[in-house]
């Protein structure tokens, strides 16, 4: 094999790869990136036998051939190149050596074969469709702050894709919970989607995928089984196993019977959760919610620390009630709030909580209150 | 007490006291600012037994009065309020409590009496003078590097400010070593400096003297005891022990008979090192340096992993000369370099290496080598 790339293009091709190994592993393989070079293109390969990922970049290929490297010493290698250089990656094939050369540097890098590295299996996808990446994005840095951490709820630790009905006809829709807060965030369904099975979308999977959808009118095309999922671009495509598991049946916990609707700024009731929850201890950190006509008071009472009370002016028309929740989730919910003021469901001060941005009913967060 | 006091002032005031005050610390009022209203000046006083900084801020003072609130607390919720507020603070002096007002906000924090707080004791000090911030922020930032983190050799764990004799005269002089690498730096000798005794200002000290240095005509009042040290603004005085131990005579170190000469670019050298050392095993970072007329390669071999060569244009006209050194120590030392090229003076390959900036011998560090 023998190539040459510009450093830049190299340097992207192979961060995404880099980022998809993990740090600790024992199978040395599962370190190196395989490089396969064949036409005018080079392709970079990772994973950790849960996530394949895939890029494609531009090069002139001199000699075709494939061989595998550690992902992060490549990757350290070609980031301290400097900017505009051209890269040359060859090996003879027969030392076990791949060797690196861009201006005056050179860089002679341990191989291992290629017939080694575990390329995932090929599967066929039950549906197949194609959607913009501001959609993906919404759908997925929406919902991802509730993903469970808790490694004995497995079926809990992604997000949950899949198709649902809706007010208005079928919606691509993703689900995150930990049992203490929830996401349910809709959007319209791409043309073919319809067939699509729910899939449990890993958290590891989430983040990578997050790379591939900075560009908002990129079209992505989305491969969907029972068993996996894969997101592609024309350069990059990122294959993932799913979570084996049944994702519960998380319609029975959003509230529809909430009646008492406060209506806040939420960056103003964020910073104000912020701060009042600066005296709580680390462990409970409740905030207590107590609304009357048109006005909230956020209150933390922590005997060791002190005490804090902010007053916020709100809508609020309902009769006096008084409500505690954990500071860190209220916070992170309000940050999801965008484009309108928060919109906050109570019925009691014992039941789930809804909120969402004004009347919008495609983004819906729940979130348990905690006895204060 | 009660004052009223603009919170960018008090967040000021209350970053660099609670800076000093150690996370985990076994006695509660360690925790804990001092704030002390007389006349239209407050002081915030924080101290760790070893370091006491006091900073004055203007403030509208109601009453007079002192106590003391935990530092973490009352900075967080200080950077937390919005800019441009006026913040109250206020006790009663009887309720063991301090409040905090800030528009609509109000928290009650738990206080300490002022009584039980550490005050650091008043020393003679046997030397004052004045000082640029700039001189001594050249002094500190370009010997501390050096500073060994080896508790056992504790008279090594600080810089050592002297006075010295130098070419020109007497220099106020800071010197810093490990025993692998050393720096020493000089400065004009300040008016009223040549009784001062030698002191070794301890590391975390010359952190937090950092804040104090960043207005370059500052004058810094520094007053040296055989004990203490003090580095003091208009607004903030910084006391500080010194490290009760003897500093090694560190002139037997500094080679003076080197005649090998290499002058190098300090910004690519430093660079060709980071590349090369990419591929060195995380405990042996050994790069080598070979050197020939007007060429230098730098080499790191690691079985493991691989090897890396680059080759720099430099200028050099003594004969053949391969040495090795930490990577992270060529690093370090060539990154002080910011005006000139980094001209190093070698003698063996198993003496230490001394290099500067320039012809500058206001500013030397020597290294020792390495088997490669």
């Amino acid at each position: 094999m023998k190539i040459s790339i510009e450093r830049g293009t190299l340097l992207k091709a192979v961060s995404q790869a880099q980022s998809v190994v993990e740090r600790r592993n024992t199978i040395p393989i599962l370190a190196n990136v395989l490089i396969e070079a064949d036409g005018a293109n080079v392709s970079f390969r990772a994973t950790d036998l849960d996530i394949e990922v895939v890029d494609k970049a531009a090069a002139m290929v001199e000699r075709a051939g494939a061989t595998t490297v550690s992902a992060s010493t490549l990757h350290e290698i070609v980031r301290k190149l400097p900017d505009g250089a051209l890269v040359t990656l060859s090996d003879d094939g027969t030392a076990g050596r791949l060797t690196v050369e861009a201006g005056r540097s050179n860089f002679s890098l341990a191989t291992l074969p290629k017939e080694d590295f575990p390329v995932m299996a090929t599967s066929e996808y039950a549906c197949n469709f194609t959607a913009k990446a501001a959609n993906l994005r919404r759908l997925f840095d929406k919902s991802k702050f509730a993903i469970s951490t808790e490694e004995t709820r497995y079926y809990l630790n992604g997000v949950y894709m899949h198709v649902s009905d809706a007010d208005g006809g079928q919606v691509l829709r993703c689900v995150a919970t930990d049992g203490h807060r929830l996401a349910r965030i809709d959007s319209d369904l791409p043309d073919g989607a319809s067939d699509m099975p729910g899939v449990i979308v890993p958290r590891k999977t989430v983040g990578e995928l997050r790379k591939l959808l900075d560009d908002d009118d990129m079209d992505i095309a989305v491969s969907v089984s029972d068993t996996k999922v894969r997101f592609a671009t024309p350069d990059i495509t990122l294959t993932s196993k799913v979570i084996d598991g049944t994702f519960p049946d998380y319609t029975r916990v959003i509230p529809a019977g909430n009646t008492r609707r406060l209506e806040v700024d939420a960056a103003e009731f964020a910073q104000a959760v912020d701060r009042v929850a600066t005296v709580s201890s680390e462990r409970s950190r409740a905030v207590k919610l107590a609304l009357d006509e048109d006005r909230l008071v956020l209150s933390v009472n922590a005997p060791d620390s002190g005490a804090a009370e902010e007053e916020l002016a709100v809508a609020y028309g309902d009769e006096r009630l008084e409500i505690g929740f954990n500071a860190k989730y209220l916070l992170e919910i309000a940050s999801q709030v965008d484009r309108e003021n928060a919109v906050f469901m109570f019925n009691s001060a014992g039941d789930p909580t809804l909120m969402r941005e004004g009347n919008d009913t495609t983004a819906v967060y729940v979130v348990m209150p905690m006895r204060v």
